[in-house]
């Protein structure tokens, strides 16, 4: 069986020594070793990947006891993940993550999606994946959301994907599912914030458009960045014409968000990820 | 002997006929045409290059008696142009420059090189170009400005190019050499707009850097886009590093939009740029 | 109604003037020219998007008669195209213009899509588009091609997208559809031209790499590019690990490439395209 | 100070575990820690940055009593360097190179550069810094190198970084500086090997072109490569302007290279680059 191990402490020296020891003691193998540093607050991160027959309390007991009481330790079994997807009427990023689940590439069983519109329903359920609507109409945000809770109760899962969700969450949400949601918002942010980046970026006259994924926290746009990418786009291109393009880097990067997600190597700090 | 015709004019039906059947009726070749017609005010831009014996103020009355009285017509030789470059203390932006400049690659000689500080005099100075220190020690803005535009009066150049000139410039400044100043900013504009987009970048915590190199108007870092580009960055980066990374980016986004500019192929439409 | 205008003649002066004069003439309002010349042989190639009410006859008759004997003349309705899809066993490329397909956002009906094994069959099925499994088990080359030759025959199609189509065609089987097959190969060509690019890139210790979606022609991968692109990699990816993240690259420059070629944006001269 | 330690070795268990237990009894503190196993071959490869008052000799021992005895370990102050650079008539990755120097950011002397013609030496001269010509007029291959190995004699140096150095080396010239010599061959490789790249992609019609900074073997252009990029080009660019455009490429990933080399974070391991 594969692990990840993740550590979070104030840094001091021989950590890796000592951690990687209580590994080889244990007779684990290391497949992958990250470490970090981050120099402000000086706090030690370190990601170890390893195999072999491992009791994860025993471990966590052993490595508790050499770390600060600060420590924050997450020992994981890397396996298939639970996730949920919410999403609107764009097809790209939800359709996008179907197709991987479909061939198996996605590591991760789609639970349900949700919608507050009816239009993806058939492409949903194509792939035999409940699809659940949520509808917003005549209600206030937070009577809507009340409902969308409701819905996501039924599951248990590790991560929630905003593929392309175009609705703001209000904290009582977010705070429901900490660190779980992952969002894609069309713009590489800070630039861009809030509605329409698109034609934001056509006001503006950019030479680039891009997208980037991230933790949603309650600032609008303002969680961790996970990923970002771009493509060169030029004036002759019309906002219409920069969300078609901007559509597939918008997939990819939450993809590749996902699976960085999926496979515990993330961490996040002071509102910024470290990724390993 | 080259050349580059451009129009501005209201759009309407056959503007690209009437204007090639000009260059064909005084025999001269089209070597590039570009033409873009901007949607929401219904505006017509296009740049023809190209050779022939052409008497230019007989070509730009023909051209002017088929437009609209609105239309903007320029009519320029191809050849060498003049800049003048400011910059502060860091080498890069201007280094490059100046290594295209030595082996004839760019298509500009630089008047002069002016700076607040002394010290990049010993490298200007080994390729024999004039380097004039205007500090600002102890003055104000609006003095310091004064004698920078002094010294500006001695040269009749076609562009300013602000190579990491660290300087905020007044409307002042500005408007006596509208639309000639190019500045390169160092991030991804209208991300980190002001000073230090590094530590601001390194704050947010993204995943990509960049550099902007764009014209200056009154707007700090607002002016129209001329140029972009990135490159990727994790977590491991301290803002000094991005600083060093970013560098490699400034110094390529502003040479590629000078050189757009000396082959003019730059429109300014609406705080926009048009770059055929 | 919108159309494109191709046109593939011999340079000289005049060109664009005695075209879009006919254009201005017949009433018919140009969106978008485009002009390259190639200068080893002196051929001029001109694209004008335009709408309005055209008789496409007439207008080709008027063009030719202005034109060089040479020229090839090429006039289409701007309209939904007609394509058939080729594949092996993996998803991703034929997954990816199926989200298109389903979102309306590719410009062109999926008539069937023919494979060699059944892996696919339900993917397909989803979306409601035949497919074919054509098995070439216990067959020659040439006697498999026969029987896929057998049911392409049902179809009227623009263009045969080989959506990693894992076979190698026949000279007798590209000429039946000369200019109409695209092919996306995992590699930045003419980089690891051949079978299994991903492990070639391996052993090679590339830090790049990259897909190609190309025209067929009679020699293995070297048929004209039409559109490629690439994604940084590092030492620590197995081949395996390389093959699962170009398939994001392979997708998107497939989709890409046969857009342009559904919009009517490529000439091929000389084993080369020009892309407008 | 700061340390760079190198290991390469056979895999066993608790190898990182062991190695940083000796760095921490020695009261040495790593500041980034980077591992990669080959699985082929199943070879254990470390970086370790640490710093401290370090016997290097004392390390050594130590490292190597607990590692097999085919293990290489390296361990070098992290200090300035010392490089020579050939190179030939073109400016950009030389200009480069000494504007870097100019500013401290190259953390290397430049001892000499030494090319086989003349060109060079205006510039060269200004920065202080030796040239020496060697022309190859006359000559045979070999008595050429025999004269360039005879200058090089003079220097010694970390690294040779060849700045567009357009002649072919002797497996006797590469096996006296072997694993010291950088080039940097302006394609992405393995494609467009040999004489004139731009040319040979222009004839393939590609829509990238690049450049490859390597280590020098005796076979072509197949030695390891060290790190890679490209910029994406369309059919209106001949081969000069290609070359033109690729420069900015070709000098961006030399001085990357070079700096991952003065760096010491790489290994070279069957003709691919292991980078941390």
């Amino acid at each position: 069986m594969r692990y990840a191990l993740k550590i979070q402490t104030p840094d001091e020296k021989g950590l890796i020594a000592k951690v990687t020891n209580i590994l080889f003691e244990l007779d684990l193998n290391i497949l992958k070793n990250d470490e970090f540093v981050e120099r402000e607050d000086n706090i030690f991160f370190m990601r170890s990947e390893f195999i072999g027959e491992c009791d994860i309390e025993v471990l966590h007991k052993k490595i508790s006891a050499i770390l600060s009481k600060e420590a924050i330790i997450e020992i994981k079994k890397m396996q298939r993940r639970k996730i949920v997807i919410l999403c609107t009427k764009e097809n790209h990023c939800l359709g996008d993550l179907l197709i991987r689940y479909d061939s198996g590439e996605l590591n991760a069983d789609i639970l349900a999606v949700i919608s507050n519109y009816e239009d993806l329903s058939p492409l949903v359920q194509k792939f035999n994946i409940p699809f659940i609507c949520v509808s917003s109409e005549g209600l206030t945000r937070e009577e809507h959301e009340e409902k969308v809770l409701e819905e996501l109760k039924n599951y248990t899962f590790d991560y929630m994907v905003l593929a392309k969700y175009m609705r703001i969450l209000t904290p009582k949400f977010v705070s429901a599912y900490e660190g779980k949601i992952i969002n894609i918002h069309h713009s590489f942010l800070p630039a861009f914030i809030g509605a329409n980046p698109y034609k934001q970026a056509h006001k503006r006259g950019v030479k680039i458009i891009g997208a980037t994924a991230h933790f949603v926290n309650n600032e609008l746009d303002e969680g961790p960045i996970i990923y970002q990418d771009i493509i060169k786009i030029n004036h002759a291109l019309t906002w219409k014409e920069m969300q078609k393009n901007g559509r597939d880097v918008e997939k990819i990067v939450l993809a590749k968000a996902l699976n960085l997600a999926l496979e515990e190597r993330i961490f996040v700090y002071k509102n910024k990820t470290i990724v390993f």
